[in-house]
């Protein structure tokens, strides 16, 4: 299979990849989430991995808008843990440092360190962190250094200066498998959903309601912008239900006048429970 | 007074203060929304303009998280018409253009205008809208452009090469003003809270009940990582109440065991309705 990813071999994208997948596969490297999804609309790729939401960072909002925009299928979710370190030329201090290259989304997970132990370097955003590695690499400049996996410093043969700088101990990043045409897997116990409420007073509540009356778990709730209504929203909704339950779930909403696109059904490998 | 803004003279934020301040006041700018914090509890300032979200980009998560940590009172909301222009040195072309400076929101609002008239300029990333239109006066380069408003432009003394660049032409930001130690005025028709539910089925869809109980609509509802906590959240819920009716709600919400903190009662120029 062509898998396409968001960031070049040594990204976590390719990490996770690499957990997800049993079989060898081509791996297209993008260097945007939009151009992961334009990828697989050209039909260059079968499947895609995209970083969703990372436990301290939060949602990634661009990749929640290109899930509605093109329609194509979640069928697979996995929980990685991400450790950042620091990644310099061989021999590098790190009072030489004055630039800190890496992904906004890397650079955020490093804030605290960043802070405390390099104040004055410039954060320079890049578009992946094995790029900025490579980057990093290419340049020669000892005053440089990246923040990216330790797979990307061996990779590119670079020294890890300063191990494990993300902010929080419990740093996780959840990736969905996206595949067009892509079904539900006969084990699923998880959906991801969006709905649009009507706006009458408790309307969101009552949306809410009808995953309570059948017992469902919300594990996700996640507000962005309706495209061409101002403050107004769409939700995407994350549940842990499948199947028949689920459907049901959908036909109250249905019948209260929500809209409802289904962006998935998939086994996620570790449930959490009610937000 | 002194306020404390995300931006120099010029910026959305200086044009946000001018409309909702009727005295002349000292303005102070910071480099970015963390610092603006810093100013407030150093007491160099005493109030702040902060933009919490954008109709089209979203929430500007970062500054929720900076409400929820300082706690200071949000004491009023402005929401005002945002237009993009992109500005670069008299005598420019656009065809002549590698290189765009702007904010990554203001970036982020003129996507689609960058996608299909500048496809090959390098997209910058700068602190400040205003800060960025005087960066391109000072290299004085003509290959360079800015995206910010028509009142930077003429403070620098730039053209406007293309007026009203952004996506969405009904393109709204959402003010916040922040005082600590503020107080709620008198005709305070709106409220801020922070929400943390219990972890059990429908626990959300309960909580949001405390509201719909008491006639309440909900106008946003913005999920944020809980820090610590692998994929917990609390919510950051806009309601259109204040005094007694909001301490009612919550009141029920405190039966419930949710944790609850009120940003702020404050009034609202224009209220929405429920999302």
């Amino acid at each position: 299979m062509r898998i396409v990813l968001q960031g070049e071999l040594g990204s976590f994208h390719h990490l996770a990849a690499g957990h997800w997948y049993k079989n060898d596969n081509e791996y297209l490297a993008a260097e945007s989430f939009a151009e992961v999804f334009e990828v697989l609309a050209a039909g260059q790729a079968d499947q895609a991995v995209v970083a969703i939401e990372n436990s301290s960072f939060g949602s990634i909002n661009e990749v929640y808008d290109l899930l509605s925009k093109y329609g194509y299928p979640t069928i697979g979710e996995l929980n990685e843990r991400i450790h950042q370190q620091l990644i310099a030329l061989p021999g590098t201090k790190l009072s030489d440092i004055t630039e800190v290259v890496s992904h906004p989304v890397a650079l955020a997970q490093c804030a605290n360190f960043l802070k405390r132990r390099l104040p004055n370097a410039e954060r320079v955003e890049y578009h992946d962190t094995a790029a900025a590695v490579e980057y990093v690499k290419n340049t020669g400049n000892p005053k440089f250094a990246a923040i990216g996996s330790s797979s990307a410093a061996e990779t590119a043969e670079l020294q890890i200066l300063e191990a494990n700088i993300e902010n929080d101990r419990q740093n996780y990043t959840r990736f969905l498998i996206v595949s067009p045409g892509g079904k539900a897997p006969a084990d699923a116990n998880k959906a991801s959903l969006v709905l649009q409420t009507s706006h009458g007073v408790g309307a969101l509540h009552q949306a809410l309601g009808c995953f309570a009356n059948e017992g469902i778990s919300l594990t996700k709730l996640q507000s962005r912008p309706l495209t061409g209504k101002i403050w107004k929203y769409q939700f995407y909704v994350d549940v842990e239900a499948a199947g028949q339950k689920l459907h049901h779930a959908i036909g109250q909403l249905q019948k209260q006048k929500c809209k409802v696109k289904v962006l998935g059904e998939y086994r996620a490998a570790v449930i959490e429970h009610e937000i």
